[in-house]
């Protein structure tokens, strides 16, 4: 018999009595703090059967509460039963505070201090504490005890990730962040994003739907040695000698004694992505926490040359992919032939499929046709597919990790007949783009700064929409890494050579339509400028895919734009008609013609 | 005997030894924190001769340093003794880091905590512990005990300012900004800033050269009631009507017994913009500091449409006054009269003098011919003032402070020949000016948000400037006024309707020109736009004064710019000309005809 969502609340309130707990929190992350879970990891889901990508659950002695944002206001009624959990919002009922209000004072509030950030912790205790509270790190997690048939870990093994394409062996790499933790004035640093931990020993693996990673932390000292915490079954022969000397690799539980023995140690750590129990177990056994942000962030966001030419190759080749999908759907939409955003994820991803260096998607497709594409982070999954319908748009999002680069590429896509008002959106979102992509800019400059350049013409005319015009892209590794950001948003972060980014500005007008045109770019120096003052950076396409141009009214374009649209569809033509052939070639001629 | 520096030093240094300190330390600003400072608090000035608006000097034992900024690295060798000051950089060499360096383990480091922000002092009494150096707040400034004839406080009156061109009477407001003080928690709120101090009474005065208020400060108390501390015998008749009830004025004597009756109190407070001093003595006594920005500030940056209606008329009688030095300028270089940077100032003062609503300039007018324009806040009076020679830029940033409202403009003007290349880079910043000046934005917009838009033409060739692109500008107050900005740096104070700020993007060419293009404007709701979806704002122009079209290379241009820069010069010439007439008249239609 599979146990009811009551019998699971029960049991969790089972384990808060023993604590004496009047409350337990239940967040979506897990340990690593990252935006993908395993799915033994997917705790949220099993308190509440909720799968969205973001969300908290409260578990009161009597009542619970789940915390969805925007996105999920339907789904989370969907999946979630109503007589068991109260609907709130993530963003305007701030969990603490509502604690904080809803529980009596002397209220013992019960949390796992291995799924929340350090700087979580610290906010929630200082709320408690003035409120008379007090917060409660639980030693076990409920769940975790009654969790039955939980998944089983990955047994899958690391990939040794090679050296050339990487452009840095692991221990150039690890030399060059010790010496940053040395001058953070640390003796070394906890390593916990998925990423950096990887992206450090030149590994990549499967853990991790969506990331290609494996699961695992570090401690890496200042002189570049690294103490790795990880599955130990996981690591392929010849592991040694492909990490170079100075690591040493011992059994995840190791982690927690190490912790214990670093007393006197001046520890670096992130206290807004690495977990408190790991910086709280380090201090109270007398280690001196340093708070910086992860030392290999912004080193692993400039991508060395070796990295780019692995960016730039996969990027052709999902731009053959992905303009194989675009063919074959107007050739559908031609014959009058209809799908449903599942199928037409999925007909995308068998074009992907064929590329001997594709492993999976980079995130879950956004398929969205009509109204549907006016929520910006549209899953099908999340209720019924919806079908396509004749003179309408269609927003496809979607992205791979190839094992030389990670993908990530929108297109807006005209099914039949579309209306004036649509094309002069598209075309307001275009110019921002254009702008965007075009845009010069000293050494300094952060992607607040340029966010206005996408947004400008929108603007103009009344418009905008509610997300951030780019995000950083890893190599074979997040489709959404930092610290770089173009965004509305404080981000001190400058833009700097060799830092991949997307450039997606869109419109979404409510019950009616969407609108994105994501290209991903990177920065690189001005090449054209002679005798110039200043240091000044450009960006460079790496996505090579037709815009449809059916979307676009040039009267709204200046000659600039209309040059840069015809010069980047020429490109993209040069670039993947090697690689294309008969009717294909044919749709992709005919798509870049010039405008 | 007029005493020496030297001498100064040495009753200085004697005082230093009673206290048995190793440093003194004095900043240029005195108890109000203010931009501007009353002659008889030009401490810095005394001790060094050094004039310039910003700098500090350390007075060790055996020597001392004086620290200034790049405006002044020539200035500072002409009027500080090299015999007795080490020049040192205020930027480059912080200046608490310097002393840490400089004296030994145990130093005690003076500094007298009234010429202090709060936030300075915590953070040099941070470094100064971690050195196992000491901060000693001294009693008695130093300076004040030996400055032989010091100018007298200012005697003259405060002018009390009609309430209906305030737009509120003095309780409407203090009402309003107590329910902001109640609603950060606090009791009252410790107002030191003059400007908010002056707008809070509708009182004006001429204290300060260069902004036109009384020296006090306040205690606003959440229901409204204030207790002021200024210098009583300045108060006019039928001040106690004009304020209304809820008032008392006590002398400025009158604050320190007053702060040290605050035990229990929550007293809100600016540690960025109040001294050190009140707040210590404050909490010292009992009081619970509350840390937060000056309540006035962001209420007063919004202009109410009384204040704007004396803003645009004195913008009107400010535009003729400078438009007719911009005639006579070129009637004289016409016929090869020439003259120095300080005459030009001087002369353009005097068209301002004939009006009754005048009261003085609103900051130090930098009149910059040829290269010195390059310096991007040159004064001549800093050196020998240069003459204007044929065939140049000159460039003239001024202000006035009426009645009404405060001005400030600068205009790039051709003397002569100008080279292509010139009106290349004027025309470059131009186009910045003009994408700034017609942004529309959502609320919620900042102006770090802007900045760019009105840096792309001249990133786009490379090139920059290092100042910011817009401040914001006071009601008959100070010309620099917050909280919005502008400018690359970190800014999160949306702009609001109401709100008056500058649009100044320039360009500087070392020892060749520089250029900057400057009008107020301030922002309003979007006029032009039906059927929008968000809540859209957009700046109008206050500044009424031609642009040099001889400076522009229309090829450079768009239409849209083109149209720009014509419909504006038709607002000018429609604005300004029923009050200009002969042949100031003739050269208005003439420098506003259409390019």
């Amino acid at each position: 018999m599979i146990p009811t969502i009551a019998s699971r609340l029960d049991a969790v309130r089972h384990d808060m009595a023993q604590d004496n707990l009047d409350a337990f929190i239940i967040p979506r992350a897990d340990e690593y703090l990252g935006e993908y879970v395993p799915e033994r990891n997917e705790r949220l889901q099993w308190i509440s059967h909720f799968t969205g990508s973001a969300g908290m659950v409260i578990v009161l002695k009597n009542s619970a509460a789940i915390f969805v944002d925007g996105r999920y206001t339907l789904q989370v009624r969907q999946q979630v039963d109503s007589e068991l959990f109260q609907y709130l919002s993530l963003t305007d009922t701030p969990q603490i505070q509502w604690l904080v209000d809803t529980l009596s004072a002397d209220a013992r509030i019960g949390y796992d201090p291995r799924l929340h950030p350090l700087s979580w912790q610290k906010k929630a205790n200082t709320e408690f504490t003035k409120a008379s509270m007090q917060l409660i790190a639980i030693k076990d997690n409920p769940i975790d005890n009654h969790w039955q048939n939980r998944p089983a870990a990955s047994a899958a093994p690391a990939i040794l990730f090679d050296h050339h394409s990487a452009g840095k062996t692991s221990q150039q790499k690890r030399l060059e962040i010790g010496n940053i933790v040395n001058h953070s004035g640390a003796d070394m640093a906890l390593i916990t994003s998925l990423d950096s931990f990887c992206w450090l020993l030149n590994i990549r693996g499967s853990d991790v739907p969506r990331l290609p990673v494996i699961l695992g932390s570090a401690l890496l000292h200042a002189n570049g040695d690294m103490l790795v915490f990880t599955q130990l079954d996981k690591l392929p022969t010849g592991i040694n000698t492909h990490v170079g000397t100075g690591v040493s690799f011992k059994a995840e539980t190791e982690l927690e004694p190490t912790l214990k023995s670093l007393s006197g140690s001046k520890l670096l750590a992130d206290p807004h992505s690495a977990n408190a129990w790991s910086q709280l177990t380090a201090e109270q056994a007398g280690a001196n926490l340093i708070a910086g942000s992860d030392p290999v962030s912004l080193i692993k966001a400039q991508k060395n040359p070796s990295e780019l030419a692995g960016i730039k190759a996969c990027h052709i080749r999902d731009g053959v992919a992905v303009t194989r999908f675009l063919a074959w759907l107007d050739t559908e939409v031609a014959a009058d032939n209809f799908f449903d955003e599942g199928q037409l994820a999925d007909k995308l991803e068998t074009f992907r499929l064929s590329d001997s260096q594709y492993l999976e998607p980079s995130f879950d497709t956004i398929s969205a046709v009509g109204a549907n594409a006016a929520m910006c982070h549209y899953n099908h999954n999340n209720g019924t597919p919806a079908l396509m319908t004749n003179n309408s748009l269609y927003l496809v999002d979607s992205g791979a990790q190839y094992l030389d680069g990670t993908t990530d590429v929108t297109r807006t896509i005209a099914i039949g007949q579309v209306s004036d008002e649509q094309r002069k959106m598209v075309t307001l979102v275009l110019k921002g783009h254009i702008a965007l992509d075009q845009a010069r800019f000293p050494r300094g400059t952060t992607g607040q700064q340029l966010d206005g350049f996408a947004r400008q013409y929108l603007w103009q005319h009344g418009f905008d929409y509610d997300h951030g015009t780019g995000h950083g892209v890893g190599h074979c590794l997040n489709v959404h890494e930092g610290p770089q950001r173009i965004g509305k948003n404080s981000n001190d972060v400058p833009l700097l050579p060799g830092m991949v980014l997307s450039n997606e500005p869109g419109y979404y007008r409510a019950n009616e339509f969407g609108i994105r045109l994501e290209n991903l770019v990177y920065v690189r120096p001005c090449e054209a400028l002679a005798g110039i003052e200043r240091e000044m950076f450009e960006f460079s396409a790496l996505t090579m895919i037709p815009m449809d141009s059916r979307l676009i009214d040039k009267s709204l374009l200046t000659e600039t734009e209309i040059n840069w649209f015809n010069d980047y569809h020429q490109l993209v033509l040069t670039t993947l008609s090697p690689f294309m052939q008969g009717d294909e070639l044919t749709w992709l001629t005919h798509a870049t013609k010039a405008i």
